[in-house]
């Protein structure tokens, strides 16, 4: 049975333009004008948009001593209903240190419960000789091509600089793409300490533990080891300016270097920590912290320029309960906040809608440029006949006021509370499925959602790899008469 | 009578996969596996790329008392051996100043002679009311939607600040895109007469007194003035570390610039004007001039970052008698190199070979992007059904030496004269035809090109225009009480 | 008769150390512990440091159709009861353009008024052989080796690069400082015209057509003019990051440029501006017009970095009625502001005592780093035995709120009016004399200042040259074989 | 017994004059025209400047398995003869780790032997409550304000992030001033296992595993530690652009760090790895490594614009012998050169004599600038009454081919060998005795040099501390019903 949705206007990463897309099955067949099919599916006065993909959640993950409270079935259905079709979470080694045990664990947690597709960064958080022969496997077999490295949480996460560099080595040999939590973890914790023996022990104390220079320092260092690895890298949720500007001198110098703003650090700024509640306050503790509006202009210029890629959500939620943990403690208070479902809307309404985006951008920004990054493109990202459909008609006329009493997640709250945004997806479809209609009582449908293989040596790492051949430095070759003999 | 492109690796913008392409008179109308036509090309062991666009000639130009010696059947027939498919030439107004005159003009020079497509950049020289009315025709009326502005060549086609702004300003209104040729022409005149009157009368002369901080300046001011008028700006011929830098700068304010680098500039360095023959080094005249290692570094850098996103040629051929009327004077040389012809193949060659840009890049850069900044994407710069059929067949293992005996250029020399490339068209197709096949005596087919219009108001264009009018300065409202009477 | 200033902690550009000043006549001639002269000045509990010099000032300039309100006497009092002890006034030339005519007549008006000892900028508002000429004898016989160029004032003071250019080669090769007001012009006039059209006619008007980038642009473009013509630069009233960028930027090349911020951009914002008193933003209008706290802290940071050196005021004093000529047109405010008085207590209030200076600092910033940039150190600027005795007891333990009802200035208003400042000069001494006694009813003595001629040459300026001449570009020197004949 | 110095120009950092300086014992006792003393030294055609300071020495140093060649007596000496009348050693703590047991063993070994005086930089190379307890009285009691910290040189004297972060707080109590040896030292130990597994075994790997990323990278990362303890700080060798851009970048947002360029990487570039004898590039490992011409221009320009603000040698000489101990492995060549007595010589022919600095620029960067910083000025670094008389006659008429059979190194080889000079002391005078005289035969004075201390809260650091104090975030206060009850 065929669909197509008709009457839109398409908007992709390079264009739009009016036309309908048929859908047969879990693809994209034809995109063209008067196209018709078994089912119709109405975009007038909309845009047909490739399904949002969410580079960074972290659902049911074990953390800081809890569980966050978002589910694979809950996050993936929020994620449904704002528009995003695949996400893509960390999988995290347990206490085996296994890669291969976590990728089995993370399917046995996700498989019954995903409505949307999905896929795994796969944490490095130490470094031996079965995390460098895994690697492997986890690249050709399991299908993941992304590693991520946390330069925070130390004693826990943290990997050390030769670590990083060790498994970004490993990285360009597997055609696999390093990912950092940039954050320098020695100095949070020293700054936590100081705070704490300050006596601040309140939510703002985790934004002033975590000061843009911590970030930009970690997100430079990274920087330097990819080079001298030969690999491109991935940062994940650069917040700040001192991130951004290491990021653009990197590029500048020819450096394959991608930079992920979060959508709440594009419009949240710190004064949320500065709430005369605490429970207010605690609800936003996230790492990094959100920042001064200088910071959200800076990351708003690189998603036009091009110097940032990808907007994500780092999506961990955790409940008032969880939070209350870190109550007389900052550094107790679990680290996350959501936006799984808010950021298409978010985004749209506060960049395209201002001109700061153009719709093309948006896209980029938020389903294609991720795509390409991780070497799914077209089969995600993109409308092209052979694509999945995934597939969002985007409707730019229903307003609506975030509010936790609406929304799928299973939060209680939500930090977007009380905004307004200006457009809504109408439909979202996911390889072919109607998995939300906006105002149509959807229901979440567990377990269609598929894990999404990614094959490894994306083109930029391949000419990289070429490059880094040709330029790097050549032995000497001395006559041995100019060689003293040994000693 | 159909024609399938077959067994090649179609390479776009955003990706590459192994496809067939069927056309259908002018324009491709499927491209996927297993296709058949009546004809085929074989493109096995191939690129199936867009046929490039170079967004900056000058055919048969009159500039500096003489006459560009290209003309328009040579150029764009060169243009094609060399696997471009459509170029944008400079209009200049004439003695009358008008511009629609200008266009006139250019179409009878043009429309019998050209074997691909073109298209006009309409060059503002100088402002009033009559040039101010035009400009409304010249976009609506005559497709063309950009506007050139010189900074240099003063007492000739340079404009003042208040010139440009005026004119940029009426481009954002009409939706048009300026261009500009940023040096500084006051301080390169008085550079001029400075090493003219210290006795530098060789083309080297010409080279010193147009250095980079001159050309970075200009870039500096255009940029600003763009900004204050609210329109995106395109900076033509790039070649330097300082305009690149402007550029970076701007974007990363969220100010809307585009940065086009010359092959020329990416790959030949100033040390060719202390060539020891005068017309060795005259030859390589043209302005701006070529630079030193550490500027090519930074535009390829530029190149990948996406901070530069159009590689052009400038292209401005005379020949050696023409050179020669700047004996003894450096300023009476002609201003012009070629590159239309050996563009796509030096690009790739020092580009892609070296891992510098990935083939993918190499497009953008080649095709796609200006495509989109003139707003005739995806019509040109694409591969997808619909779209002109413009398409390459690149052969990655045709090596060859670039030289006049061999070139469709009208030119008896070459500026890449001796260099190995190590790639070829196979074939050039022009909306559907077959204007060149490697080694099989194509002939030029003048009077087949057409012109293509442009629309205005593409969308950046867009986007900017609505960040303008919201962040836009508002009067402040006082009580009447509050102002003292006037005077 | 011999005056000692005892017991207070000498403070100067390099160094603390208590110390005793022994003053014979206008000289210092010793400095050291336990010394005694004929008259006691009690510096217990204070600071000695050397004179202000304010090298920015427009007393009784005729500007916008009036004439600065500030006179010669009353402004050097103003001064003096401020703890300057020199200031430099810009001397404009009169409807016959003569350079020298010019510098008669303001010694006309100020020899018989001042209280301190000033000296001349001397102003080159256009182009021509005789201000060639007259260039030289107003650095060789007149004792003034700085010109100043305004690239704002179109119709009225502006001048043209080529003009600018020819004008910074006189300068070097005199030996003599060209400085700039670096706006640009062109724009600015643009920019009112704009927002006049929209109805925009109050002092915010004024602020809006004179944005940032506009000065950026201008203070880069003179950068750029200034390298070519082979002098250092002195850019005036640098007001924001732009103009401060282009300056850093300009000196990690090895250029030799300096910046001067006003103590108003250090400490006034915008905001003023959209008072909803139109007179309390009128007497706000000065150009470039305040920013932002952004702009603000680059210009404290450029302070302590070095890379700006020293804070004016851009003294212009125009009272209510005179700002009463731009109701209803913003343009016909007359730009200026008053400060003279203030600058040394608000940059140590704001800066010392915050921590963003050190007391060495202040002392370079408010004295010992123009008088060397105007190569009149140590007669002036400096704590030395040889040296003018231009001495100020500064106490840190006098608090005062800034008031109209307190000043010397004519003027009936001022922009810092109700801020704090914690420290004033408890005596301020001009070549020996006192000219200002805090609380003891000190009157102005007009008549007993002197002008101050300054050679030309200073240090950076040879440094430059000999630099310059080392590496200029040279001639290429070719067989006449490997030349054409001419044509 | 008084002395004069007679004739000469004095040129200190802020001026040049005739003046004769007169001595008495150890000290400057005036500074004047026509003086006379008991003894005449002739500076006619001459300049007389504050004896330089070199602040980055290892004598005698205990290093990779062997002993830093030179010792106190010959590099003191040889130090005097090139005009150096200061040096400030680093001194080690040994197997005990005990800070203040180190700096008795220094004294032992430097005591009887030092021709000039000498001062020394406490390393910090672990950390623990001891070295914690011990820095208060390495502050107060020995006269030592600065702590030397080694960010490479992993598994020997590398300190950890969290390690600096502790010491760095401690400094900033203390008034003391934290020095950094920045490179990553994980990456250089990786960057070495990779070339050497390459087969690259000769010095040009020494080079190749330290690329200018590394110690830019840790430059950056110690800036940062800084600014979150709140103390200046002061890198030593910096070798690179990368570095010089993050100090660069940080003084512009206000922080207070300095950097020391070396004069070999000045004037020495990369080329020399890769000389054909493997003995002449061995002679050249050090650490950084010199760099190439592009980063040279930016140390230069940075010594111009105050960037940058001490030139220095890391004087550190093994002799051939030893350097063979890395035949087969460039790790194990001992790191390190001369220049003890090349310093001001080479800085004055390549730096005043091209008009890159100028002569008080130099004083500024061999002499003041440091005596500032290590807040001994104007005790050193200085002429004026008071201070002691460690005075250089400066004779621009000297030329000299350096050469190791003239040196008073201990070294039988230089790596300047074959540079010619145009300055060189005619006289070097410490505290009143002239212990070199060009020609005449001088002979060290062993035993002589003293032990210089140096109080701790250097103006800088006061200032700093305040700002901090300042700025630092505060508690958010909560009402208590505004923090739910713990859990
Ligand atoms: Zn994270
Ligand atoms: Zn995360
Ligand atoms: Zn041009
Ligand atoms: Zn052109
Ligand atoms: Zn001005
Ligand atoms: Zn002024
Ligand atoms: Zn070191
Ligand atoms: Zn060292």
């Amino acid at each position: 049975m065929s669909k197509v949705i008709k009457g839109g206007t398409v908007v992709t990463a390079d264009r739009q333009y009016k036309a309908d897309v048929l859908i047969e099955g879990e693809k994209i067949v034809e995109i063209g004008e008067n196209l018709s099919g078994d089912e119709v599916i109405d975009a007038s006065e909309a845009y047909v948009i490739p399904g949002g993909i969410d580079p960074h959640t972290h659902l049911e993950m074990p953390f800081m001593g809890t569980t966050a409270a978002e589910t694979f079935e809950s996050g993936t259905f929020a994620a449904a209903a704002g528009g995003t079709t695949m996400l893509v979470d960390f999988c995290l080694p347990g206490a085996d240190g296994s890669l291969l045990n976590a990728i089995d664990d993370w399917d046995r947690k996700s498989k019954d419960q995903i409505c949307v597709d999905i896929s795994y960064h796969m944490a490095i958080t130490g470094w031996n000789e079965n995390i460098f022969n895994e690697m492997e496997a986890v690249v050709k077999e399991r299908g993941i091509n992304t590693f991520k490295h946390f330069m925070a949480y130390k004693g826990a996460l943290m990997v050390e600089d030769d670590e990083m560099f060790a498994s970004f080595k490993r990285c360009a040999e597997l055609g696999a793409l390093p990912l950092v939590h940039a954050e320098n973890g020695d100095i949070v914790q020293e700054l936590q300490n100081k705070y704490l023996a300050e006596g601040v022990t309140g939510p703002e104390g985790h934004a002033y533990s975590r000061p843009p220079e911590v970030e930009g320092e970690a997100a430079n260092r990274a920087i330097m080891i990819a080079d001298a690895a030969g690999t491109p890298l991935y940062i994940v949720h650069v917040s700040c300016e001192q991130a951004h500007e290491a990021i653009r001198r990197a590029r500048q110098k020819g450096m394959r270097v991608y930079g992920e703003p979060l959508i709440q650090h594009l419009t949240l700024d710190e004064s949320e920590y500065f709430n005369k509640d605490w429970q207010y306050a605690a609800r936003r503790v996230m790492s990094p912290p959100f920042r001064n509006k200088e910071h959200q202009a800076s990351l708003w210029a690189g998603l036009a320029a091009g110097s940032l890629q990808v907007v994500a959500t780092d999506h961990a939620a955790f409940d008032d309960a969880q939070k209350r943990m870190g109550v007389g403690d900052f550094t107790k208070i679990p680290n996350g906040t959501g936006g799984l479902e808010e950021r298409m809307a978010m985004l749209w309404t506060k960049g395209v809608e201002t001109g700061r985006l153009t719709p093309e951008e948006f896209v980029a920004a938020t389903s294609s440029n991720i795509a390409k990054i991780l070497n799914i493109y077209p089969m995600k990202g993109a409308l092209v006949p052979g694509a999945d459909a995934d597939v969002v008609v985007w409707d730019p006329t229903i307003s609506k006021t975030i509010s936790p009493a609406t929304q799928k997640s299973i939060i209680d709250y939500n930090v977007f509370e009380g905004m307004e945004v200006t457009a809504q997806p109408r439909y979202t479809l996911s390889r072919g499925d109607v998995v939300w209609a906006y105002g149509q009582n959807s229901q979440p449908q567990p377990g269609r959602g598929k894990f999404v293989k990614r094959a490894p040596f994306a083109s930029a790492s391949k000419a990289l790899s070429k490059w880094k051949e040709l330029t790097t430095p050549r032995k000497i070759e001395r006559d041995p008469l100019n060689i003293p003999s040994g000693v």
